[in-house]
């Protein structure tokens, strides 16, 4: 049924489909360049709820429920569903999903989960336990700017390396289908930690991170950057992008015509408050569950290599003087 | 290879052996009645490091690796590791193992974690993607009391409903092995919200959450209580347990004879201090690693369902009004 290639890479040999995905956005992200791609775009941070968090928790619950109405199934026909989010304790996921009564796995990998969710959903489904699983995760820029930074009434400056957390939700229905995206492979990350001790500067935290999946997955596959129409990273923003481009390019692979980072797509470049470009688990989803999938859908991709990255740092570890371990996992999608 | 039975439950055909599984605990659990069943017990709070949470790390490290020297294994040779923790952003599990250079799978399900863990490894072995899996958690009093509850220095009062994080983390070694217990069905729950807002009543909150993923389980499995010679649920402590007993008992499961909570084994009965028994994602995970692996091994015991209970609350959400999901995921062990 499946075969594990090398020490990291699991190759799918059953066929899992992407039945449907559904992206939910901010409203800034609604100004930005994939706009059109989206299934929603709130019209302000609240969204009718009277805390960030529900708003947020509200995002994952439409990104589901749009999912699975777009894959025409039943919601109580998902085996498993698979979430994660920036918030202490995941609450966005957990309270998402407290009424819809499917068993649910919780997952952190900080903005690495929509490739976690999606490569261990796919396992699921390809080790014959599951039929239809659904991946999910969010984030918000008020409720992550409050948590990890400083209230947003402070007004505080932010460093020119500084991400700007997505606000955005990507839900995806995996099963089986024809003529339809599967996943093919999946290469769980090793946590890298180069000694990067700047909280605002992810992007550079994360690169080597990134690059030792990316070349594992190469390695383990016997495939190289040409084999994909698209390779893309979330997020690494503008710096950490540039840092893998070299890093990789050292080791022989040309990244230079196919590589592109959800966290310098998904804002309007002329929007000077982004500064290193978009972040946040809910970057990498709305720009793979919305631009991505409307590329499958349209025969102008074929081969994508999505590879999530999470800096796996806290509040409290920077306070304490810790640099940022990091994580990068990859999910290989081809067309049908 | 495998087979679903049912909606939730997952039985494993092929052997998910439990090679090895070591259990590192506080000083106060020392003093309790399972001490003799510990790897190591520490000798305070700190154990030698500068921070609670620094202290937390080493004791996952401490768990993989003294598990990893008991079965025999070399560390590069696991294929991926679960780990999870109630920390912001898991930091226990992710700077634990930032220089072991292992494939890494964050999970979050608070107290339910073991049982995830072990779980979603298992399901990683049986269908075909590792031939070695890792699966730890932990918790720490000190880092949980000040990120949950109150800054240790205040002295605050607990309520009688109340119960103690246990400092304590286990880990253990998943592959194939001859005359090993095995893990033989994993039943992932969904979440359940029973109204409950008292974050200082843990229990009652998580009752309802164990009820119908064990429920679930004899359904799926077409087990009663008496097929197994323990039922364990960790952490309800003694109101939680009193209420499953209750629930289980109205749907016609008599659970007095085998039934009982690692949140009220843990601890020594006439230690006040505990009021609402053990708590945390190591009481069950040392109770497990420790007592419950000896019995196996001396052959006192050949089936244990395993039921890791979480209550998926933040501060913020209590703060905010909200009531209390709760997880709960089973793993059934079996003797060999």
């Amino acid at each position: 049924m499946t075969k594990k290639l090398g020490l990291q890479t699991i190759e799918f040999k059953d066929t899992v489909s992407i039945l449907s995905t559904a992206a939910i956005a901010g409203h800034r992200e609604g100004m930005g360049p994939l706009a059109k791609y989206y299934d929603k775009i709130l019209e302000d941070a609240q969204w009718g709820e009277d805390t960030w968090e529900k708003t947020e928790s509200k995002m994952q619950k439409t990104a589901i429920s749009r999912a699975v109405e777009k894959a025409q199934i039943d919601v109580k026909d998902i085996d498993y569903i698979f979430a994660g989010d920036l918030l202490n304790q995941c609450t966005s996921s957990t309270f998402a999903f407290r009424d819809f009564g499917i068993p649910f796995l919780g997952l952190y990998g900080a903005c690495s989960t929509m490739a976690e969710t999606l490569g261990l959903a796919a396992s699921m489904i390809d080790g014959g336990f599951a039929n239809l699983c659904a991946a999910v995760t969010s984030s918000h820029f008020c409720t992550a700017e409050r948590q990890y930074r400083f209230p947003l009434e402070y007004g505080g400056q932010r460093t020119p390396t500084a991400q700007w957390t997505v606000t955005g939700s990507g839900g995806v229905i995996l099963g089986k289908g024809d003529n339809l995206p599967c996943i093919t492979h999946f290469t769980v990350g090793k946590i890298v930690d180069a000694g990067i001790k700047d909280a605002n500067n992810m992007g550079a935290a994360m690169a080597p991170a990134a690059a030792e999946t990316i070349l594992t997955h190469f390695e383990d596959t016997n495939r190289v950057p040409q084999d994909y129409d698209l390779i893309l990273t979330g997020d690494l923003g503008k710096i950490g992008k540039s840092i893998l481009i070299d890093l990789l390019g050292q080791k022989g692979y040309d990244m230079s015509d196919n590589y592109n980072d959800c966290g310098c797509m998904v804002f309007d470049i002329n929007d000077s408050d982004i500064h290193g470009g978009g972040s946040g688990c809910g970057c990498g989803a709305i720009t793979l569950c919305g631009y991505i999938m409307d590329m499958f859908r349209a025969n102008e991709i074929n081969h994508v290599l999505f590879v999530g990255t999470g800096a796996l740092l806290s509040p409290t570890s920077t306070m304490q003087g810790e640099s940022i371990p990091c994580v990068a996992h990859a999910v290989a999608i081809s067309a049908k």
